[in-house]
């Protein structure tokens, strides 16, 4: 009587760079005024439009078992959403609603990847990535990125690993931790990597409203490839509704038909009154979701102006998402003892980019997250640590 | 570029016997007034009170990320209950929040057998079992109940099986389809194969408040049985909140710390202002419980006395769950036959045994999920049409 490999190996083991979270969370509850930086998660909540929309659905009397593919509505809303943005022609059938990105994400693998298959990802990754791809039984396989590209992933290190044998390819643009959005050059180069090896993309767009620099293209929307694209999208992150659990698959007809036979078998569907909450939101259109994506915005070019007076931080790119990656190998520590020393020093806590694979190390990622006064004053404090130390 | 075996093979194909239930659901779409005895939800909606603790958390401001392993509240509440109901000693450690009892099964599952590895479960058997078994990549092992023993599993059965190499054993009590309570000695046997065998034991509980005859027995109050069983709960059932996805695994505490693992890679938690419903659904005490059971018991009732005073129609053994299990044998019609004959005669729609597997061939699943007038006359219809068959 064992628990099985699949669960007792999906974190991977080894220390994974989050210690320093742990540490800021453990001061906070010791009553220390930490600012946390850490944590992609709003500083406001759900609009209260939305929670009375989930409300009147619930009382209504939307409280039995939805559909398992999702409301008609929200399966709708969804797909005129992603039509409007991409023009790629997107029926309710194209769509499986999920409770969350995350759960998106497990089940764009669960479909795509068999037991030992080896799936690749991008590197650095939003921490679950590697965990999602084990626990569907799965080899987690990196691509390393570069700083010096800005983070962008190269064509060719991804087909070298293509070659090897793989079945799918998990991206992320907007990009969590580094703030890239990926250039139409760096999709096209990922399209042909799939189509000549026979990959399924999975495209991770849940930042697809967070786009300060360039554009956000969906490669489900370059030639041939909505046939083995899974587009993960979430209302999370574009709507305030973290905690709501609400997202979905994008995808080809006949793979949104077996992932509803996944779905029947791993949650049995979202509830109806979060999906009639989510439909209302979507509904509003895109003044809602600039609304929720303004803070950051403005908070990214308090950053910029800050970081411009100086050499020491390096800030690359934050063309997108709610994150800003810095470099700060100038002051010779490598992201975690930088983040370890500014906590200690100064009671701000930040991201080692050694939490989010290798490509980031001498890096902190920097969530924009708390109000601009406290995020300016953060930032300012976060450089001055920097100099003291490179001097 | 293929679908995983995992996600195609998940129905397991052929034919499964919910013809009648979509036949019934396309006749309701044309506007015929079709009575539908077939699927496992109240005709009740959620109360309203519990409704009111959900609008009052999430306009309160719980609507961002919850831990994942469930609040501390929610945990707590249900760490209590079952503590209560069972006496063994158990703490929030002990519990892992769910989106719904299926996501627990499939997470109980997950956690226990590695790919390959044989997984029994008793038919008949609720229509997800088999296929949350293969959507991990384990090998579905039935063992079958037999009619003459009211479908109570013999130990002597699974010992057969589990003898061939097994990693667990899913059982469920009060039982879905059969309204089976298994008995004290059906759980020791069950119990000592388990440990014999070195199986995990993964117990559906979801019905646990609704039990009319006996006592509904927890194997985790078993000797030497909490280390190696996973109980899968949900507020589906007690509380009428189907719709609401919540519910639990209760398991030893280092089980549960893996669980919180793939939790975070699966689903990343339940909406916070849900798990504060719950709490608060939970928190009422069995009262409210008693008050969502009622019109089941009420119901078995009028069907005992509809089906005392005739020996077409047998009812097996209905001492828990909202459902009886009919044998119309006596018509000479299988089960499906018998319930394609009913719908279309007289408008009435029931579950063939078949659905649920092989074991029940022969029966038909009433579900007692329609107000007590149309219940009665229904089921005296039932019977008349069973009594001019069998003439
Ligand atoms: C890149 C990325 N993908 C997916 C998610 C998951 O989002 P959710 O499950 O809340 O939709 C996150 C959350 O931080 C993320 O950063
Ligand atoms: C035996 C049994 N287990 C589990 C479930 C799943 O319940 P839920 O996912 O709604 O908690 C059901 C629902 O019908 C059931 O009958």
């Amino acid at each position: 009587m064992q628990l099985s490999q699949r669960i007792t190996g999906i974190t991977g083991g080894g220390s994974d760079g989050w210690d320093v979270f742990y540490k800021a969370r453990r001061m906070i509850a010791e009553g220390e005024n930490v600012i946390e930086l850490t944590i992609g998660e709003h500083d406001i909540r759900t609009d209260p439009v939305i929670l009375a929309a989930m409300d009147r659905s619930a009382r209504g009397g939307h409280t039995g078992y939805a559909m398992v593919p999702g409301t008609q509505a929200l399966r709708e809303s969804v797909a005129a959403r992603i039509q409007d943005r991409t023009g790629v022609p997107t029926t309710f059938e194209n769509i499986l609603i999920t409770p969350g990105g995350q759960a998106a994400l497990f089940a764009a693998h669960a479909a795509t990847c068999n037991t030992g298959d080896r799936a690749l990802y991008i590197d650095p990754y939003y921490a679950t990535y590697p965990g999602t791809i084990r626990g569907i039984g799965a080899e987690p396989v990196v691509v390393r990125t570069h700083a010096s590209d800005a983070f962008q992933p190269r064509a060719e290190d991804i087909a070298a690993e293509a070659s090897k044998g793989a079945a799918s390819l998990l991206i992320n643009s907007p990009n969590n931790p580094t703030g890239t959005v990926y250039s139409a050059e760096t999709l096209e180069g990922i399209a042909e990597v799939c189509r000549e090896h026979d990959l399924w993309l999975i495209s991770d767009e849940v930042y697809d409203t967070q786009v300060w620099e360039g554009e956000h293209i969906s490669p489900r929307s370059l030639p041939n490839m909505a046939d083995r694209t899974l587009v993960v999208g979430s209302m999370s992150k574009s709507h305030a509704m973290t905690g709501s659990r609400v997202g979905w698959i994008c995808g080809p007809k006949e793979v949104i038909s077996h992932l509803i036979n996944l779905a029947t078998h791993t949650t049995y569907g979202v509830p109806g009154f979060i999906q009639d909450a989510a439909a209302f939101a979507i509904d509003q259109g895109p003044d809602l979701e600039d609304g929720v994506a303004a803070p950051f915005r403005r908070r990214r070019e308090i950053a910029r102006e800050i970081l411009a007076d100086q050499n020491t931080v390096g800030l690359i790119p934050a063309q997108g998402a709610m994150y800003l990656m810095l470099d700060v190998r100038a002051t010779g520590l490598s992201g975690e003892a930088f983040a370890n020393s500014l906590l200690d020093t100064h009671k701000i806590a930040t991201m080692p980019g050694e939490s989010f694979g290798t490509a980031a190390h001498g890096h902190v990622r920097v969530a924009m997250t708390v109000d601009d006064e406290r995020f300016a004053k953060a930032l300012k404090t976060l450089v001055d640590h920097a100099q003291t130390l490179a001097k």
